[in-house]
């Protein structure tokens, strides 16, 4: 039987400890190609490069699968592995593992999980995982059950059309994790703050931070999943259209005569 | 009475024909304030900017209203303009009007968009507006009357939180455009092709280009409102959760033990 292929990128950087991981997990579930940004690209959201050229490169990091190093965005990574890396459609692709969580309304901002849902669009079943710890050196121990039962679960049953998943897995020792749990995206939002500096000639410059504030706490979201250590597993889609809002907008008065 | 505040901003940057636009239409309906991308910022989608510090200019365009060019992103525009140039939360946010449609999947590329929903993440009332011409001369005389009264409505009925509205507008005559439609993102996706060249040195580089393929003709869609001469107006929102899928998902077996 063939082995299934696997795309394997992220956000952090095909260096990554993250991505390296997820690489080995993913060499004992099937054959791997890595096409991966050549730097970070935490929070690039769904961005594509348009206005210059892409740079591909092969590099060996560790064994002997195919891996790029990409100068673009992880959407970018996707589109040009599709088209010009990989000799077939892959039955798989995984993005991560994000340093750092992407639950709740960071899955907009997160490059880790454009990616994914970048893969969906291309009909190719797709997973984002992220750990919730942004340290270069964090511990990915415990993720490794969780993401290789998650990936066979996808690889067997396949996952509708447009359709992804965001796993988060939260920082905690693998004895102390509860289990998956299927959520819905919980409402928040990332109350951005700005570091208002001067630069050596006296002009300003601004770095932006930020928290993330939760506005909900029930059991059937992702945020309310991670408190309780638990793994989230949030279906995904890219239908933005607020359906319930197209009666009453119907109702509006735009006539321009 | 005191005039509505309108936050104007953009994915083409501050100096774009689209933008100047804008500009003019809202400066007849109220007090005007442009935080905007220095320079193009087209496909962004919902990038911030987290690895370099910003720069914002005061400079003076046309007329005597605020106007702020920003080094970041579309998303960073929006964010730094209600952290540190607003006085008070603006009445209204509107970015555009692109060069070029921001209708069916478009949406998650387009930094025009992803600066309205940022808007609406943040409570503002917020509208995304595009021309069917991504020329830069491009013809925007028969958006005036749609924008304004969109924007009119707008003011008037506030939208729901978290929703905003994605207006795609036709790129013909006025007297041929039927009238506003409402409907939802229709289904379709970009299929990319790469340009593959050589560099003066023989190195490889790749321009990412494409072709946007419609998969659904309903006359609920966008893709049908605007090839029917209509303006396409898509109340927008930013849960990605695919909930028809939960269900399904809590029957996978995803005991790790």
């Amino acid at each position: 039987m063939r082995k299934p292929l696997i795309l394997v990128t992220n956000d952090d950087g095909i260096m990554a400890p993250g991505i390296r991981h997820l690489v080995k997990y993913m060499l004992e579930i099937g054959e791997v190609v890595v096409v991966a940004p050549d730097k970070p690209q935490s929070g690039m959201g769904h961005a594509v490069t348009i206005t210059n050229p892409l740079r591909l490169e092969k590099i060996t990091v560790d064994g002997d699968h195919d891996e790029y190093s990409c100068s673009g965005t992880p959407v970018d990574c996707v589109k040009i592995a599709v088209s010009q890396v990989l000799k077939r459609k892959p039955d798989l692709l995984v993005s991560g593992i994000n340093h750092g969580a992407n639950s709740s309304i960071s899955v907009i901002y997160s490059g880790t999980m454009s990616a994914a849902i970048e893969g969906s669009m291309e009909s190719i079943p797709s997973i984002g995982f992220s750990l919730l710890d942004y340290r270069f050196d964090a511990d990915f121990t415990q993720s490794k059950k969780y993401i290789q039962r998650i990936a066979s679960n996808v690889l067997e049953s396949g996952l509708p059309k447009g359709i992804c998943l965001n796993v988060n897995i939260p920082a905690i020792k693998e004895s102390e994790i509860k289990g998956i749990k299927v959520c819905r995206q919980a409402r928040g939002n990332w109350e951005e703050e700005f570091d208002h500096r001067n630069d050596p000639s006296g002009k300003d410059y601004y770095w932006l931070t930020g928290r993330f504030a939760l506005h909900e706490n029930s059991n059937e979201t992702d945020g309310w999943a991670l408190e309780n250590s638990y793994v989230s597993l949030v279906p995904t889609q890219f239908d933005f259209t607020a359906h319930q809002m197209i009666a009453e907008l119907n109702k509006w008065d735009f006539d321009v005569k």
